[in-house]
């Protein structure tokens, strides 16, 4: 069975992300494998730690109601993003990379955001990059 | 019959993409518009436009061996790539478009091509980007 690997952030775009992984998962016959990174250390504090727990309940009854395979990994160290997410990607041997990608402002920059830059860059296996409906 | 659009160079991650985009068209049951785009003027002498019609030739040969329905367009004039690619993704209403990127070197720069990045972040569907094998 394949894997599509999703980076999830409680956002838009990190659902956005999440409700393609799950589509794009059924078309191929593949599990899901939601990454969502937290920095360790003063980032993550009690409260927060607890509001991440709840948001990957959530993330966890949408993959249920959908029916498809799936593994939540919920990371909190001292790692980029996007370094767990390709890691996590290659140990897995994935099929694809689904990430979610701000949409820019009519006069916003035209700058992909680092971790965004370096999963598309040193990922081994293709990057689906969606947005949230506008 | 949903629409997969794929920006092609002939270069390896040009026939990556176009590769990819065969496949992900079959999986969904959608056709393939394939975008090569040429700026206008003293970039593209004779030489070099009958060299591009043959390679386009073998994209269309590519295609056909497929057995996807296609459609090939080849645009000479003043836009950028990226602009070309998004208004024909939009016209199409395309599920997806499909990009190639160049593997980085590994002391290669974090730097994502200007185009690319226009596409990722301007695109209204799906960005999928492939890199060719390494």
């Amino acid at each position: 069975m394949g894997t599509v690997v999703v980076g999830f952030v409680p956002k838009p775009e990190g659902e956005a992300a999440l409700d393609r992984a799950i589509e794009e998962a059924k078309l191929r016959g593949a599990r899901v494998v939601v990454v969502n990174s937290h920095r360790g250390g003063g980032d993550l504090d009690q409260e927060s730690s607890s509001r991440a727990d709840q948001d990957m309940e959530a993330v966890k009854a949408k993959l249920d109601a959908a029916g498809v395979d799936h593994e939540l990994r919920k990371l909190v160290r001292g790692f980029e993003p996007a370094e767990d997410l390709i890691g996590i990607a290659d140990d897995a041997d994935a099929e694809l990379i689904v990430i979610g990608l701000r949409r820019r402002s009519p006069v916003g920059k035209l700058i992909l955001g680092s971790n965004a830059q370096r999963i598309l860059l040193d990922a081994k296996c293709p990057v689906l990059a969606v947005k949230a409906d506008a």
